[in-house]
């Protein structure tokens, strides 16, 4: 039997996993969706999800993509409606196709977009405490809207990387890096690049609220990118905050000009 | 020492508590919160919280009030703080007063404003699972807006309250019963009386979603009045969705012309 090759889309609240990729005696996401798709086919081997990327204990998505090889042939809206019926009430499956057979979710990836959300104030929200990184001291937004555009274009992001890592080449390139207001004195924070070290927007969040509170001089981040030391960034921003909004393939904003040649 | 009669208004995300009320081996609000006073009081016996109503498990709270005597004088800007200083991050103190020493949560009430937060779709947000009552059939908002003021007015609401219990008098007032759009195709509603019986929002709110649905009668309402038979209510909608709003103390809309007399 030919297999064939499904692109899904994931939105999931990561706080009761364990993160995205398997582990042992973990709950993760991987494992919740390869469990259901075992399922499906009724298979006894294992039928291994490739993600985009993994993301930490905490962290959540709205548009992770992953691909799998599954043993038959099933229109992609029964494999969509199968999924969410087997899956656990916080992993939704908002998007499935049937990809070609050399279309790679990981390998593919031309670009990422991250949200991540800060609350504010003295105390932390029952509500959010979960969906926001919470910063409790001052903030001034038109230093972070100074600083913010340090991020743009390609840099050596050695000091925004946690260490430890098999990956050396850490030069990235970020297209866009935005703020924006939201209700309850919230701030929504969005980074496109076309590729994101381990913790980078964590670390990255954590320098400019360090720059918005007056902690940091106003273009410390272009002292980072020079010193290459992750000791130097400090403080690393709260899992809870971050999400993996949208995964591009080709498709982003920042693939059309190239496109074009 | 003379005990001083503090006067306090929670926030809480009712996911993680088994309701409002102390119960044996369980997590509750009062639980943590008796906790948490007799530890800034340094005492060894109870110091009891009376709350304006109880809350059931999953049910959540933007402005529950409860009172307690503490064993001496600290000023409320100060127990604030110390309360959310060790309170669990589920709990939230957004107001701290001294109050008379007569004042009751619970028996001063002269009403409480109700939320309920319904959202929609085939499936499940991951995201508010534990924060809205989630409706996947149809919903024509006109019906539901011509049902709402049948609500309205002094009613007995036998059909609306789950059987057991020890009150009789099942008459009560609602003053405002509305709903509004949200984003994500969410409806917001919002019930204003002068008391709520138990359960009574969520089955009220079973109802609305029901006519909303073409299941029942445009005035089925009106009927449920009459037959005062709790089976005919059938559905309750789920606690995730209720928000313990608002309690009044003669500061509530509906108080005003009362108070003109």
């Amino acid at each position: 039997m030919k297999v064939v090759r499904y692109k899904a889309t994931l939105a999931y609240d990561g706080t009761k996993f364990a993160g995205f990729q398997v582990q042992r005696q973990q709950r993760t996401v991987q494992g919740v969706v390869e469990k259901a798709i075992k399922t499906i086919a009724k298979s006894k081997q294992r039928i291994p999800v490739n993600g985009s990327g993994r993301t930490d204990s905490g962290v959540h998505a709205l548009g992770q993509v992953i691909h799998f090889d599954f043993p038959f042939s099933l229109p992609a809206a029964a494999m969509l409606k199968a999924l969410n019926s087997l899956l656990p009430l916080d992993v939704l499956v908002t998007d499935c196709q049937i990809a070609p057979p050399n279309f790679h979710a990981r390998y593919d990836t031309t670009g990422k977009q991250y949200l991540y959300r800060v609350s504010q104030g003295r105390y932390t929200d029952p509500f959010r405490r979960f969906y926001t990184g919470h910063w409790r001291y001052g903030l001034d937004l038109a230093r972070i809207k100074l600083a913010l555009p340090d991020f743009i274009g390609q840099h050596d992001f050695s000091s925004f990387a946690a260490s430890g890592g098999s990956i050396t080449n850490k030069v990235r390139t970020i297209f866009t890096a935005s703020v924006s207001e939201a209700a309850n004195h919230e701030l929504v924070f969005q980074f496109y690049g076309d590729g994101f070290l381990y913790n980078m927007v964590r670390i990255m969040m954590g320098v400019v609220l360090e720059i918005g509170n007056g902690r940091r001089p106003q273009h410390d981040i272009l002292r980072l990118y020079q010193v290459r030391d992750r000791t130097q960034a400090r403080y690393t921003a709260p899992a809870s905050g971050l999400y993996l909004q949208k995964v591009y393939y080709g498709d982003g904003p920042a693939d059309k000009s190239s496109k074009s040649d």
